[in-house]
């Protein structure tokens, strides 16, 4: 016995009012009660749960499958069993039969519901028995992709009613799906005939449902049922582009992938590639070229990984920083060079791919995070998304270290950025035996605060330096230099053990104590191993580049703390490869980042990508992350007036003037030294520290 | 003194309400009161009344020119004079020094309201003078371009608001012009940085606010004041190519001009031509390739006429038939040449004109007319509009005739149509002495009806062929054959003058009485002209191709005035060339249309072009258009019982059973007369002619 439609609305399906059968959805919780016969899938777009269906309840492309639990929930008052689900009709052994069903799973759009059920929704349905898997992000993103594709049975032409095969479709598509007036792709437009007559009049359309233009698009149209579509979340960073492919009606990444960003060969860092623009005529289109290139050549890499068809990926996110968003869009990023940092567009974008020349499906967008600021980029806007300080009561610091630092700091209530130019120093490019991480590179230090011994460990071997067969399992990469991460820890290591006093100067005096601590003109360095042309050293002008790099986040981190009128951050999270490598209690004992429970500081990697990765999956965050980017007060902390002041109390260890209480519970920090280093000040002004 | 701005609402626009100064805007009538100095240009706007203006009331665009209508006018209680206007302020005398502005005209924007007053709004106001003007059209067509000229003085940018250059540029289009959730077109953003800049931050956008997907686009940015836009309107018919080039800021038509289909090498007609496609792998490419690189060489015509750099166009309108249609946007039209006849697309379309290697603006939309059915096209649909059956309560029939003729029948209440394949007979083509229309065609033809001779104009030649010096004057172009209209003419002065019977028989028995009546095989012809290889003949074939023609015509007709339920129509327009040649009279006896009061019928010339002229002016006219298709019901000629028998019934002269009382009136008809000829049946089923 069925009820009318009206029995599934609001007021019905409050519990209690009416004894239909009760149902629960897992995971998301949502109940709701429905007239003995309703489809499951029915109930669940009632309630708005997210079950995926192409195929439009034909029970063909296997998408909406679910599974009952069985069981007495006593706490939900419901005794779930598959005696109160209608056993499997034609239609859903045809399915089986033909592409297998697995054991306990139903097909949603068949099943229909004659009891009380708890229902769950698995989290990715896998249809394509040839798609790679791989671990996904152990974040679940809830799905809401902007891309559809849905299945519909079209009207043949009728000499009647002389309606375009194309306008015959658009009006199917609104009958079945609700699709409301409808645009369509130009290319497609020539290619409708043939299709529809190809599918005998079966075609499955992918709709856009998140064109910047509001209306939503056919971009995409194929005979038959379609029964996959991809897309791609890309971090275009200044060294390194990062992809994942993910199937947009699973969310399951299917291949990840990354590559150097080719655009190095025309400069190391963002300055030298805005110059090398300023002096070669064709120097923006060389580089845009290069990154796109490359953007074609590593969507090749994860769709042979993914064993997807480039023409199946059918949307597309992008975040980058504010130089790498105008190149890599054909805009010339001279104005970002320069004061006052003029982008030439702040707010997101949409592109056709082909536009910007990405080889994909001709039909697939392009979707570009917004800018936060002239230094403050999409991907520290996909960075904020991801880790949503906006979203919580905590205050949290966002830190995204490079040769530029982004800094987020906010909670639910306000949240304020800035960068800092932190110089390129934290990836080991000014100091004296900085390399990139590379096998071979020291990655861990530590030193005996008595015999001023350290003991290390390389990239590639698994010993610390001071174990035994350490030699020769180094024997094969040697030991080359120190890698970013390790620089950080060698210099809170010197100052722990002493070696260095609380402004940085390195302590000749203890060079009578240790061979370790050499001359080198007028000040010393620590000989972190070998001699002669392999000697590695910690000189005094690494030192300083280091406090110089940590002062310039640190003050750019005060400052927005001042804005935001707090003494404290209640967590902290590094953005970036540079923040996954360094130990946040170095970083700390250098002053890097302010003080904090140190549970609360977690490294969170491409948190870029993992914002792309969101705004793929899930339009409600594209949404979300445009109205949050207007709303983030941006600090240009070179017009601050107490910049200067808080970089140059941010240039001791860790500070001159802000306490560690946190940090001090942990650590032992070394009483306060006062060591006038040749050809150096030293001095300053004292205040005393509290420590705690 | 000046009041709040509340007072100039509609309630206090009331006429009375206030004591504010009445305002009359000629030519539309629009009136309101308006506080002492409110600017003229506002008050037009309050009004609705269009005056256009570009620079945004800096007294520098020159477009809001208006003249002040001196003198008491009695009948609105209006008496307007100059000192009612406030004098030329510094801005104005500035333009007047740099540009130049004519005896009593003022600029509406600085000009501001003292006292009552009657405001003319000139129809054109030419600001470029280097513009070459041509009479337009005697239409006098509402603007509302979809293509509008903003000027904006945009901010600088500012390291405190870090919002990017092209935001603000949308922020100040919104604050200034009212635009909100404004896109751009591609192509721009690379070059908005730029332009600002060399614009000194004053920059002139283009704004489409009549995109397909409802939200206005930038789609063109200059520098300084852009004081000029320009507009194509286009019908692709598939003999002949017609453009105009329209300013959209006056509305002028600046330069027209036409040009061969190149399609034709692929197939005189439109049959041909599908039969090329199908029989030609690459046919559908070439020959949208010739039609699209056809439309570029006219644009760069019209462009010279007028003076105008392709650049400078900033949209464009299309009308086509079906065939024509398909094949300009890359559609194969196989589909078209078979039933169902199915439209790939029937709705309007917009692409940008690069989308389909239009040559122009790399900003500039293009829009399609909706067609109306698989022969009804977006040319009918431009006819329809121009001529608006649906705007008025009189039953009117437009007819636009060529290989296939489409028919649109209808008033206020209800519009129908359909087309009918009266092949290539009207134009000359299946006629033994036919031709194109050229030098040396006969154009004109009387026939004494008790001699039976003939005399005839032909193209390139003044006099009739019975004046003195015909023959010295013909000497040079030749007399070669009978045009399109003539054969209309001929045929009906044979029937008048009794050469044919009502059946359409040529009268053996004259050849006693005439030496023009000239056996040939088992029937007779007619001699206009000649002898030997020379010889310009009516055969027997002749009339029978047209007899077949006419009637394939006037069956589709009676067929719609059936559904119409209507006995006779009161208005009847004549689109395209064919109708723009041929004598009403002439076609009345031949019965190619229904009886009508012959002052109620007119060649209205290429109404589907000026269909897509007021499509172009007035975004309004799309709206119109593409409801009116929907409302219209296509009848099929073809799936209609009766309409064998309407066919067989139209053979006649003018018609075996419909009475033509208001022709009689004017026309003496021949009393009937049945000749049996050779090899024909002649005879058939026999009804009483009423006559008047």
């Amino acid at each position: 016995m069925r009820y009318d439609d009206t029995s599934g609305n609001e007021s019905a399906m409050a519990e209690g009012v009416s004894k239909d059968p009760l149902v629960l959805f897992m995971p998301s919780g949502k109940r709701g009660r429905f007239p003995i016969g309703t489809p499951v899938l029915e109930a669940a777009r009632k309630l708005g749960v997210y079950v995926e269906s192409v195929c439009g309840g034909r029970a063909t492309c296997g998408r909406c499958q679910v599974e009952v639990q069985e069981g007495n929930f006593a706490k939900h008052k419901i005794v779930s069993s598959n005696d109160h689900i209608s056993a499997r009709g034609p239609k859903e052994e045809r399915y089986d039969r033909v592409r297998g069903l697995p054991e306990g799973r139903r097909l949603s759009c068949s099943a229909e519901i004659l009891g009380d059920l708890v229902i769950d929704v698995p989290q990715d349905t896998v249809v394509n028995a040839q798609v790679v898997r791989k671990a996904a992000t152990d974040r679940v993103i809830e799905r809401n992709a902007a891309v559809q594709l849905c299945y519909v049975e079209v009207e043949e032409p009728d000499m009647h009613k002389p309606l375009g095969d194309l306008d015959r479709l658009k009006a199917v598509l609104e009958k079945d799906w609700g699709w409301k007036d409808l645009l369509i792709a130009p290319h497609l437009i020539p290619q409708v005939q043939s299709i529809l007559r190809k599918g005998n009049w079966g075609v499955t359309a992918a709709i856009h449902r998140d064109m910047d233009s509001s209306r939503p698009f056919i971009v995409g149209l194929w005979p038959d049922l379609k029964n996959e579509a991809y897309g791609i979340a890309c971090d275009i960073g200044s060294t390194t582009i990062a992809m994942h492919l993910v199937s947009l009606l699973s969310g399951r990444i299917v291949g990840s992938s990354g590559t150097s960003n080719p655009q190095i060969r025309f400069g190391e860092d963002l300055m030298s590639r805005v110059s090398y623009v300023m002096m070669n005529p064709d120097g923006r289109e060389a580089m845009t070229k290069a990154v796109r290139e490359a953007l074609n050549g590593l969507i090749g890499k994860v769709c042979e990984e993914g064993g997807v068809h480039r023409e199946d990926i059918l949307d597309m996110v992008f975040v980058a920083n504010p130089i790498m968003h105008h190149l890599f869009l054909g805009i010339d990023p001279t104005e970002l060079g320069q004061a006052p940092f003029a982008l030439a567009v702040s707010g997101a974008l949409q592109y056709w791919a082909h536009e910007i020349d990405i080889d994909v499906n001709r039909g697939t967008r392009v979707y570009m995070l917004p800018c936060i600021a002239g230094h403050v980029g999409a991907d520290a806007a996909g960075a904020t998304l991801s880790e949503g300080p906006y979203r919580q009561d905590k205050m949290m610091l966002l830190v995204d270290v490079g040769t530029n630092a982004e800094i987020i700091l906010g909670n639910r209530e306000r949240v304020v950025a800035a960068s800092s130019p932190t110089g390129p120093a934290f990836e080991g490019a000014e100091i004296s035996s900085g390399q990139r991480a590379a096998p071979g590179a020291i990655e861990r230090i530590r030193i005996d605060p008595v015999t001023l011994e350290p003991k290390f460990r390389v990239i590639g071997v698994d010993l610390w330096s001071d174990e035994e067969g350490f030699e020769e399992a180094a024997a094969s990469v040697g030991v080359t230099g120190i890698c970013g991460s390790a620089i950080i820890e060698v210099v809170a290591e010197m100052y722990l053990s002493g070696i260095i006093s609380e402004d940085g100067v390195v302590d000749g005096s203890l060079a009578e104590r240790s061979h370790r601590i050499i001359p080198n003109g007028r000040t010393f360095s620590y000989l972190l191993r070998g001699d002669g042309e392999q000697r590695i050293t910690v000189t005094q002008n690494d030192v300083r580049a280091i406090q110089l790099a940590k002062a310039a986040l640190y003050a750019g981190i005060k400052l927005l703390m001042e804005k935001q009128g707090v003494e404290k951050v209640d967590a902290i999270r590094f953005a970036g490869a540079f923040g996954s490598f360094i130990d946040p209690k170095y970083a700390m004992v250098l002053g890097l980042i302010p003080d904090c429970d140190l549970s609360e500081v977690k490294a969170v990697g491409n948190a870029a990508g993992t914002g792309a990765l969101m705004a793929l999956l899930n339009r409600g965050h594209r949404r979300e992350i445009e109205q949050m980017v207007k709303k983030i007060e941006k600090i240009e902390t070179a017009l601050e007036g107490n910049f200067q002041q808080l970089f140059i109390d941010a240039m001791a260890l860790p500070n001159k003037v802000d306490p560690f209480p946190e940090l001090a519970k942990i650590v032992a920090l070394p009483e306060r030294k006062v060591i006038t280093a040749g050809g150096e000040d030293g001095g300053g002004r004292r205040r005393r520290r509290e420590r705690g």
